[in-house]
């Protein structure tokens, strides 16, 4: 019984993290989706509390030794799916002074949330150093000068860290030279004058390095690659600055499945590569007492949330099946295809209560355009009106990575299902 | 001197609907949008209420004794921008119930709106029905049933018209035979079963067709031939119900350029071409008397707006100059190449305070990703933090299209300026 286009893939992710009852139907969290869209409305997100803390804790436990584990905000900023992470430990990696208030509200002390990102405006910044956020990553001159700036009205020292822009690129694991240009951090052959910029200002005490190679990793050595390699430049501003480091920031870029013939990231294999980083850091007396932080957010939100739309019609013109539901590229950009992807692929859709005989269909939102399509060739059952289907992988970059306003429509509720009980997160809009 | 990537186009645009003054600064319906953007903030759109109405008025005078034109909601739903066209006579075209409410609330009757848009729901049905509104137009059997059930707890009649994906395409101007599957509308195939079904049920009343045969048509030849199709359609209809049409509503995809080489759309042309076109219409009693109407929203909207943003930081990484702004993709989706478009290519972006020495830079926005791109190689002179620059073009699927939540920055403020005087005509978020 193959549910979708990418049956193996789809099939793996319900056994990992969600379920089907004697008579087919999905559940998340132990709960029915078909109750959930009844009593919550469709379209609807649907995250798992469980498989939250799962990926957290496999991630956490992998890294153990070497690594703490935070939560990058941006993948989804809800203050309760922050909560859940705060609540494992993690802290918070924030983008803008709207995620920093997302974080405290779930709980995160500011202390323990990091600011990144190459545009901070001055009043971003005036809100998280009057918030007393602990670190703030330094990507450019101009923003130097604010963080200066913005640290002297608050007449107080802020602990920065530098993100560099490596100077290697990892292709197939390995570090190679011939690093791109890029709008994020300082060019690696920038850093000593980077670092001179920093410790000229007497409101600005560096703490450490940032480092982010790449985004949606599902090689464990290429991933180790740019952690050695982010060790490598850490212990080159210490050198330069003759004090221990305080913060190894490696980024996020930890990747989930989304397409068929995706590979799922090993930790095991991950682990097996941490014993040489880990000596690296444990011998070099500038970086021994520095925590070390993986910020990823898609790996750890993703996989826990499922994006649930209803089906309003069925129809076949001219050979082709079109199933069109009430979800679609307004809350869900990233399965549309439009967030990035040069080639439009299926991300795993299946149909919530199951069912024989499936056939090719293209799945396609409420919107008045042609983009507004969830999958091309979805693998479903016979569906009709009143029929719900999920996208997997939708707790990250789905319901605040889309264009919820284009074509007016409301925008969808969020439900947090926790220890067999489902509880609102965000209302349904009007 | 030249501002951009695409000099002609850019300097075409500005010379078609806005000007600089004699300091080189750019001004939008005679303010220039250096004051604008001190008032209100960046990022900003604003949009020109005189350009809004030469479009508007153009086309209206180019398809005279032809058609009608409404306007599509769906390309800038503000109720400010529809009001400017309802002001010249316009009806609206919408595609959810909350587009109907900008429609009213913009002083449009309801007897002048309508429903289109492949997804519509039970709720939307309910509330532009009890709202009075003027037609809806039919996309799928389900619908159909659904609409039927709408009129009947209402207890009235709505006027519907059937939109029919077509036979043929257009290709270069012809209509060719071996039109695509779609899920918009009923296939041309089933155009008798479908005007069956509507006739079979009591609460719908059949008024005429609607037509959608394409998108961004920058020749009028293209045009022209889909009308002429939609003609033939709205022919066998009226033969199959044998009673007059009272619309024939021959879609929008009236096209603007945005990429260097993009040709404009000639209203001459247009107008040239139409004789046969009113021969078939007057020639023909059941279609005699029917409202034509065209229903663009890019065409009318898209050239009287900018999108503003103010620079950042200004870096050069690896011989790459990056302008980094507080504007982006969160605002202007589009812009940034992820709505649909398959080649990336730049929108036309100019520096808002000119300046001499042009060269190529990436301008690229504050999120913390590599999407965040709002040109690729534009061609702007040297630009310092505090600097503005303006997107063209961006009046129509701008911020509405945009994932604004993504990050979770403010949502920028809206303009409009009339007669000498900008209005804030959506407030910036927090």
């Amino acid at each position: 019984m193959n549910h979708t286009a990418t049956p193996d893939l789809a099939a793996t992710l319900i056994a990992e993290n969600f379920s089907r009852d004697a008579t087919g139907v999905l559940h998340v969290g132990g709960l029915p989706l078909t109750a959930l869209a009844d009593t919550y409305g469709t379209p609807l997100f649907v995250y798992d509390a469980d498989g939250l803390r799962r990926a957290y804790r496999a991630l956490k436990q992998a890294v153990a030794g070497f690594a703490e584990v935070d939560y990058s905000v941006k993948a989804n900023p809800n203050p309760a799916v922050i909560r859940v992470f705060h609540a494992e430990g993690a802290g918070a990696e924030i983008a803008s002074g709207a995620e920093f208030d997302a974080a405290m509200q779930a709980g995160v002390p500011p202390e323990k949330i990091l600011f990144a990102g190459p545009g901070k405006s001055a009043a971003d910044l005036d809100r998280v150093i009057g918030g007393g956020i602990g670190e703030i990553h330094l990507e450019n001159r101009e923003e130097l000068c604010r963080v200066a700036a913005a640290a002297e009205r608050h007449g107080t020292t802020v602990r920065v860290a530098l993100r560099i822009n490596p100077g290697a690129t990892a292709q197939g694991g390995a570090m190679r030279m011939g690093g791109k240009p890029s709008p994020f951090g300082f060019d690696e052959e920038d850093l000593s004058e980077a670092v001179d910029a920093v410790e000229a200002e007497p409101r600005l005490h560096l703490v450490g390095l940032h480092l982010f190679a790449g985004t949606q990793g599902l090689k464990a050595e290429t991933l180790l690659g740019q952690w050695a390699y982010g060790l490598d430049l850490a212990a080159q501003i210490a050198r330069k600055i003759a004090r221990p480091l305080e913060t190894i920031d490696l980024g996020g870029g930890l990747g989930i499945p989304y397409f068929s013939g995706d590979a799922t990231l090993d930790l095991n294999a991950l682990r097996a590569g941490l014993p040489p980083l880990i000596e690296t850091v444990s011998t070099n007396p500038l970086l021994a007492g520095a925590r070390v932080v993986l910020e990823p957010g898609r790996y750890l939100a993703g996989p826990a949330g499922v994006y649930l739309a209803r089906v309003l019609a069925v129809k076949v013109s001219r050979g082709s099946r079109f199933v069109i539901t009430d979800g679609g590229m307004h809350h869900h950009l990233a399965a549309s295809g439009n967030l990035g992807q040069i080639v439009k692929r299926d991300f795993p859709l299946v149909a919530v209560s199951g069912g024989e005989g499936v056939s090719p269909c293209t799945v396609s939102g409420p919107l008045c355009t042609p983009l507004d399509v969830l999958a091309r060739a979805a693998m479903l059952p016979t569906l009709a009106e009143g029929d719900l289907v999920a996208v997997l992988q939708s707790g990250a970059y789905g319901l605040t990575a889309s264009p919820t306003g284009f074509l007016s429509h409301p925008p969808p509720a969020e439900v947090l299902v926790d220890g067999g009980q489902a509880a609102s997160i965000r209302s349904r809009g009007d």
